[in-house]
């Protein structure tokens, strides 16, 4: 049985605070933030990543990628804001369930990682 | 007449380095590098930022997420990579033409923004 986190968030086995949902994705604040607003917007159907999204996902993908515009609208995000996917360990994902990371509410620079 | 930078490339009016192309978009790397692989994946459709994605867009822009998957294969990146999108001037978005960064290479890490 898969129980990470967001299918336990998903299931309502754990509390979040939810910014916004719809049959295909929740919208969910990150407990920890790395910008004003900082938003997961994680799929109903579980993947672990982003290499087991299969050709038929694609809709799926669009749509969470979509739901952004949605969000940053009732975020008040019109000055712009970041989307990030993060897959395996190089990419620094920390929950194996597929998710979208939205973050806004400054400005995050032409420098878009880390050294 | 909309002449950004990735429209000129697309048109073949600039040169750039391809990594691979489809029917709706071409993957190139970055000139300015942030990681060991920085690849820009591009829409052949113009549009200056995922704000102007329409909900007829979600397939387009699902099969470019996932075109960073065979990017990854091809670009022997099995540990890891991270998908950016920029939306405006707070997400510091640089050309105004819709385009996915995929970067790796290098261990990322959990913190995903600058402060």
């Amino acid at each position: 049985m898969i129980s990470d986190v967001f299918c336990k968030i998903l299931n309502k086995e754990l509390p979040a605070d939810v910014v916004a949902e719809d049959k295909d994705w929740i919208a969910i604040n990150d407990i920890h933030p790395q910008a004003p607003v900082h938003v997961l917007i994680i799929s109903r159907k579980h993947f672990a990543d982003l290499i087991e999204a299969k050709e038929s996902d694609a809709e799926l993908l669009g749509k969470m990628i979509l739901a952004a515009n949605e969000m940053a609208a009732k975020l008040k995000l019109e000055k712009g804001f970041r989307l990030i996917i993060n897959r395996g360990e190089d990419g620094g994902q920390l929950v194996p369930h597929f998710h979208i990371h939205l973050l806004g509410g400054k400005r995050l620079g032409a420098k878009i990682v880390n050294d």
